[in-house]
């Protein structure tokens, strides 16, 4: 009696839950410490001190009504208003109130989104590798994807490919920047190719298409990389942000939307991403942390961690002959497989006590992922673990 | 570049927020404790001293990475059993962590269930006068919505066009109890009619019919009212519950959905929800707040307030000649216009200061709906508009 999609979706969901529910027999197997369980994005570091303070100080001091009360589906407009000061002082951009839209997490924005302006069969352009979550949420709106192939020497934008699937049905294309699975951050250049591809199209077509840029990783770049601000190169973006990795927050579900007021029917669709706000039964963002956050808005927690195990794992896994693509950012790496059948790659990875995801469910396969937002001890107990697997292929 | 659907909400949209934009104007004209808002269903109480203390408690006490970090796509599984715990005391059931999901909200919770069943071209059964907003949840889901006439003597079910209105293409019947905009409480011989012609209906027709109970008001009943527990009479039963109302929390969106163990197709079931509390984005129902209400359960506002507001109210719009079945529970009642348009009704109440919303809004014109969420101070001093209103019309 279940709806057919989900029915797919619950099948399809089972081979996901399957792993855990072996890397759990795998841990009381060998014991937790010597699992090294690198599946989940879930952020290893703290949230930074100034998140309790906020919370003890909104409880204490404002009034309840306001502070647990509804309000605007939008958001708190003086949260809003310190959001966009906040992304203009960071990115010089010229954003109020009314271009922000407080979320559900990057997975509500980017839900809000597609609710607004998607209509059934509408193409939605992703590239691989690309987070696997997104088939859903175009599901959900009947969407169709088109997946641009992957660029393998630098995981960035196969430009040749992309500019051959954008047809009069495109309505918009997802970027993930920094991006997951990758950790790869686009140049200026690619993003100045990017905007200018779809300047053309646009013209061409007589149609508007939305780039969404998907950015919860933003925040996560290495050794001074710059992740431009995609609404300076192409007026037609949407950029949802999450808090849930800057601020290790993801359990309470906090982000933001910026809608740029250059963008095309700018008024339909700010009223609509409201509308969708509310009948997607999110209501809006959750009320005590759009306060919180906003009153965290430059800290984030101890972010260097990731780069500290990017270095050792990139390091160890280069020198045992694995071929990848240096991450500049995320908590993500994304090595070739040493056979073509990642899954099989993946499972052989199990006898070395490493859990690791295919890159299949990244539309990439052939590949897999790391996270590497563990502790550093279980970066440096793995190490030989990789070392082995690279050898049992030789 | 809105989406047609969403087109459409936002057109309809507007008309309720010019009704807003009005109410600000009349506020700056009249000045604010001169006009009569009765158009909200936001908590007038404060929350509840243990709400605060939890808080406190559990940023103080619990490990950060706990508290606001992923977890199940259903919720901790701690709380989930607190909840279950909870209602089974209060209710008589026999629940366990594996019958609660934890929901943003009872909006949540209504769309993982549809999200779950509905194939589109189903049909879902809908009391009248209900809840507008149940129209665009179905709609997320392209489901078609059934409207059964109003029991106008006692806003009950009109039974006999209930069982009219099922076909085998019935996937679900929404009820709200107790109801908005109504108060009315079903009573537990209308809630075993209700099951006796779901199990005739089931049989006749080899389907399954799932009851999908909308409770955020199930604590807010006077003078010991009782609402009977709907699993205990209909084994396909969903109930959807929020914190919004009983603990003041409306903001927080935070609520659950309670999945029996005898629910036809169980297993795949609670499979589906989970997978739809992720990819409507979601992901889980906020984490401290989840921890939160597992430390009051058996707590509420001080919800004596609105039985004392709906007294004053009935007593009065009695006296003044309007018709009105009286509420039984939450802060809403649902008095006949002394006109059948209900939208001039509202718009003539306007004059005597008073913001009413027309019973249209519900799939029940001539009627109107009345919030009575407000302090007491502005109960009383709307009274003399009220009786102006109806003198208006005679």
């Amino acid at each position: 009696m279940i709806s057919d999609k989900m029915a797919e979706l619950v099948k399809n969901g089972s081979a996901i839950r399957a792993m855990f529910e072996e890397g759990k027999i795998m841990a009381e197997k060998y014991g937790k410490e010597n699992i090294y369980d690198f599946s989940l994005g879930n952020p290893s570091v703290v949230p930074p001190e100034n998140v309790k303070n906020a919370i003890f100080d909104i409880i204490k001091n404002e009034p309840e009504k306001v502070v647990h009360g509804y309000m605007n589906n939008c958001g708190y407009e003086d949260v809003r208003g310190k959001v966009a000061e906040s992304v203009n002082k960071k990115y010089e951009t010229n954003f109020t109130e009314n271009n922000i839209i407080m979320t559900v997490g990057a997975a509500g924005a980017l839900n809000i989104v597609l609710k607004t302006i998607i209509n059934p069969d509408d193409e939605v352009v992703l590239f691989a590798p690309y987070f696997g979550e997104y088939n859903n949420y175009l599901s959900n709106y009947d969407a169709v994807p088109v997946v641009v192939n992957p660029d393998f020497e630098r995981f960035s934008i196969n430009f040749d490919d992309f500019e051959n699937k954008i047809t009069n049905k495109t309505k918009a294309v997802i970027i993930n920047n920094p991006n997951n699975p990758t950790g790869v951050v686009y140049s200026e250049k690619d993003i100045e190719r990017l905007s200018d591809i779809l300047e053309d199209k646009q013209k061409k077509f007589g149609t508007s298409i939305y780039l969404i840029s998907d950015e919860p990783y933003r925040e996560l770049v290495f050794g001074g990389n710059y992740v431009p601000y995609l609404t300076k190169y192409y007026k037609n973006t949407f950029v949802g942000y999450s808090y849930s990795k800057t601020l290790s927050l993801p359990g309470e579900r906090i982000g933001y939307l910026v809608v740029p007021s250059e963008i095309d029917d700018y008024e339909q669709i700010f009223g609509g991403l409201g509308v969708a706000n509310r009948i997607l039964g999110y209501v809006n963002a959750p009320s005590l942390f759009q306060k919180v956050i906003a009153e965290c808005l430059e800290c984030t927690s101890d972010l260097r961690v990731y780069e500290e195990n990017k270095n050792i794992l990139f390091d160890a896994l280069t020198e045992y002959g694995y071929e990848c693509v240096e991450p500049k950012g995320t908590f993500y790496m994304f090595p070739k497989c040493f056979t073509a059948d990642d899954k099989a790659f993946c499972e052989k990875a199990k006898e070395f006590r490493l859990i690791i995801v295919p890159g299949s469910t990244f539309a990439c396969p052939g590949y897999f992922r790391i996270s590497y937002c563990v502790d550093k001890k279980i970066i440096m107990n793995s190490l030989e673990s990789f070392k082995l697997l690279a050898e049992s292929f030789k």
